[in-house]
């Protein structure tokens, strides 16, 4: 063989960097750490027991784990075999968890037995899964048909040295499922390639470096992590895996193992910051903060607590990230509300053309205010829901990733989110952003939580309606509410038309599985609703 | 158009970033300051004006200019056209930059009047080219039967606007020649997809950033200048190009722009630091020093001058990053004479598989002790000498890409290189470093340069012979020169036949026309000699 080596972009080599820089770093999952050589030889050997059970390229491996340096092995082992990892959220329903795997059709599933009973709830109906490998911490490994072993056991037995072969970059490596819009849930895949270049542009646009300590706080069955997984061992830092997200123990591991790099959505920085022991400052914790738009006050208590902060931007089909901002503490001119907004909107990584379009696909100007859909091409973008080609031509209209995202392009070059485009309130033939609503209606000091929804109206098309969760003893009402948004309208900030007739006061937020508000349901929920009214409701989580 | 847009990896998409973050950067070249927007339309018009001269895919056009923003609009307009940028090393000879020239076979070239008088010398033997477009900065246009235009009215004539197209991200970007080897200059050649990908492993390695300030110190012919202006460009750095390499005006460029990102070789460091105004520290400023071993003196000049030093290593062939080092300010621990080590040598970039093979394509031990050759998989190694198949068998045998360089691997990971594999001593069947000794030598006080071949020798296959340049009224001899080797035979650094019968003093070493110590040269002029001799030589330089 004395020509050139055609160098595909493969998962496996994101792993030459650590194990060549001999870092000392680790993988740290509760009393057991591992060193990057401990690493490879333990994703050899996964590759190798899956291999032993018949998977090959094109086949799919599930996976229904806690984040720990397991999940870690099955981002790499499981691609590397050509196979494709199915990440599943096992936040979904039982009926939505069989969906997707029956639609999937994974030949072997890698589960906790943390997660039995949901097994036992869908094992009759499973119609591909020929094998189970369970993962036991403790205790027996369950008397199944499919049982092909204990995980660590068949780790044990494996072969460190299995040779992972060169195959095609545009070989699938993962899939999993988005419940985020309506209808069934949409299978996403990604191919090396994309993680591969994902990864690189990741790391260029977040400054993440060899030195850092990582911890994820978004669930590994959720969009890759955010991607930082395979970022952090491409760079060899120390990895922190926190099993199940349990308040008081995710505090003390960042502090601990002197986390320096993390990532979540909002409500879980709320619940971390709510936690015992969360009131010492974080010195040295760097932040991404995506999902959905962080309010004001919750930015705050993060700042104080020596939290720094970035923005980050993305969704489900593209990997996930295409912009992300400057941290908080380097965005330092002008006022701390500037710095806010600058630092939730972001700028594209490398590789990402992003434009904001109107309704006839034009690019809105790049004022600030002009709002308009997010598309966007990038070489990690999905190339097609799974089985699924009516939603995928959808999703690429025009040769662009629609994201059904409203934004904005603000005159330095960020994007500032102002809304979903199913979430904007079409009133008047004039779109009233939501989150903006949210953002001057949770300035009241009575107000704890907010969502803003659009509710079907004969004369204006939608109107807005405000849910409202109140403060412990706080004293407000719907005419407060509807004073602070008159306010706002007459500092020229809102059209005077975005003053709600409608406020519900309710207990809690309906959220989804990923904690994000659902206001799907809530447009469910208050669609049917006239007028003023209460509405007690315990709790919506799924 | 309602499906996926499969993104190819172009150089046209390294402009996206600093376009979208609307940087304020500019790229500047004498008094002419030129925004990003600036240089996008600049970009545009030269596309267009090449394409009516008939440049498309598969095309290539030559550039000869100074380091200037005009190269940098020819590194992005010409591979956007989808032809091949011919970076012309304008040091070389007429015979062998007409070589270069007919090899490659330009359709057009873009040439600076400062090198009218060597056009001149090859003009009437130019077997492809049709049209040049003159670069004038003051004067006529040369009258010639193949004269196109003038490089500015030709952009001002042309359409800011023009539309490049999408093509095969393997389609061929760059080609250029390398004369560090014996033979013919051979053409290396990189595609779209390498120098993307280039990019984006450079920028992580380096932590180049928005931030910084890049000027360029390694000529813009030179394997890209490193491809540090495409990273300075995806980026949105400032960008200051010092058109031709005059010391005091680089010192004052480099102070005055606040210049705190640049590179080059360590002859042209030592140029810099020897100019007038070089006496103040340069606050700021990193460098990265490759091309050859950074003598321990000029490292100290350049630390005390308050610059910090990154070692890189890479070739032609390699586009050419291969490894690069942390800072030295970084490298805090142990001595600075280990840290000085560790900064030569550096890690391999992401994606970068290197390894050090014994004489029989065997791992040599990480021990820091151990010599073999360096060789590579990446994926931005030339595929190809161009038109030179037998050369590309060598580069490739057994897959890898054979860098001739000898080196070993330290335990912590990183690379020292020790030697040319046509540079290294075998002697009675061992191998001794030409760079070890030079160091050795080197640290004698009356020593200013030194180079060590090796010297045929009947008995022992080869013997080293030390040429020496003496600083000015200093008193150095042979004796001087062998008793350093001696005693460090003694300590045990190198073996006790290392210890050089023949001592050559000389006025000044022979270099290369990139200003490396051409040792080529030296085995020609000093195998028929023998004995201890002077010889006057006044400058080797092409």
């Amino acid at each position: 063989m004395n020509e050139a080596y055609q160098y595909p972009l493969l998962i496996k080599q994101l792993l030459l960097t650590p194990l060549a820089h001999k870092t000392r770093a680790e993988i740290v999952y509760g009393e057991r750490r591992f060193t990057y050589p401990e690493l490879r030889d333990r994703i050899g050997r996964l590759g190798s027991a899956l291999s032993r059970l018949g998977v090959g390229i094109g086949d799919t491996v599930a996976v229904m784990d806690v984040d720990s340096n397991r999940y870690l092995e099955c981002y790499f082992a499981v691609p590397m075999l050509g196979a494709a990892l199915q990440t599943v959220n096992i936040r979904l329903s039982p009926d939505q968890v069989l969906y997707c795997l029956n639609h999937a059709a994974p030949k072997v599933l890698i589960c906790n037995v943390a997660f039995l009973p949901l097994f036992e709830a869908v094992r009759d109906k499973l119609t591909s899964v020929k094998r189970v490998i369970w993962i036991c911490e403790s205790g027996p490994v369950p008397d199944d048909p499919r049982t092909a072993g204990e995980y660590e056991a068949s780790l044990a037995n494996a072969d460190p040295e299995h040779a992972f072969l060169d195959f095609d970059e545009n070989t699938r490596a993962t899939i999993f499922y988005t419940t985020g819009t309506t209808g069934l849930p949409k299978g996403v895949t990604f191919t090396h390639r994309q993680l591969v270049l994902h990864t690189l542009a990741e790391v260029i646009a977040t400054r993440l470096t060899a030195n850092d300590v990582y911890m994820p706080l978004t669930p590994m069955f959720h969009v890759h992590a955010w991607g930082f997984p395979y970022s952090a061992t491409m760079l060899g830092c120390t990895q922190i895996y926190p099993g199940q997200y349990v308040p008081a123990k995710l505090v003390e591991l960042l502090r601990n193992e002197r986390v320096t790099f993390t990532h979540c959505v909002p409500t879980v920085l709320q619940m971390v910051l709510g936690a015992p022991g969360a009131d010492a400052p974080f010195d040295g914790l760097r932040m991404v903060i995506g999902g959905s738009a962080l309010p004001r006050a919750l930015c705050d208590a993060a700042l104080e607590r020596g939290i720094d902060i970035y923005g980050g931007y993305g969704m489900s089909e593209t990997c996930p990230v295409l912009t992300c901002s400057r941290a908080i503490s380097e965005l330092a001119a002008g006022t701390a509300d500037e710095a806010i907004t600058r630092m939730k909107a972001g700028q594209p990584l490398p590789l990402v053309e992003m434009r904001v379009m109107d309704g006839d696909f034009r690019d809105v100007p790049h004022d600030g205010v002009t709002q308009g859909e997010v598309v966007a091409r990038a070489p990690w973008l999905t190339a097609t829901y799974h089985e699924n080609p009516e939603a995928t031509r959808a999703l690429w209209e025009n040769g662009y990733l629609h994201t059904q995202d409203i934004g904005v392009i603000h005159p330095d070059g960020s994007l500032q989110i102002t809304d979903r485009l199913k979430d904007v309130i079409k009133t008047g033939g004039e779109w009233i952003s939501s989150l903006e609503l949210e953002s001057i209606i949770g300035r009241h000091a009575g107000v704890a939580e907010v969502a803003v929804i659009g509710v079907p109206d004969s004369k204006w098309g939608e109107r807005p309606a405000a849910i409202v969760v109140a403060r412990p003893e706080a004293s407000v009402d719907a005419s407060h509410v509807r004073d602070m948004v008159r306010q706002a309208a007459e500092a020229g900030v809102v059209p005077k038309y975005a003053v709600p007739e409608r406020v519900h006061f309710v207990e809690a937020l309906p959220k989804t599985s990923v904690g994000k508000i659902d206001k799907k349901r809530m447009r469910v929920l208050f669609t049917a609703e006239t007028g003023e009214v209460d509405v007690a409701i315990t709790s919506f989580r799924a």
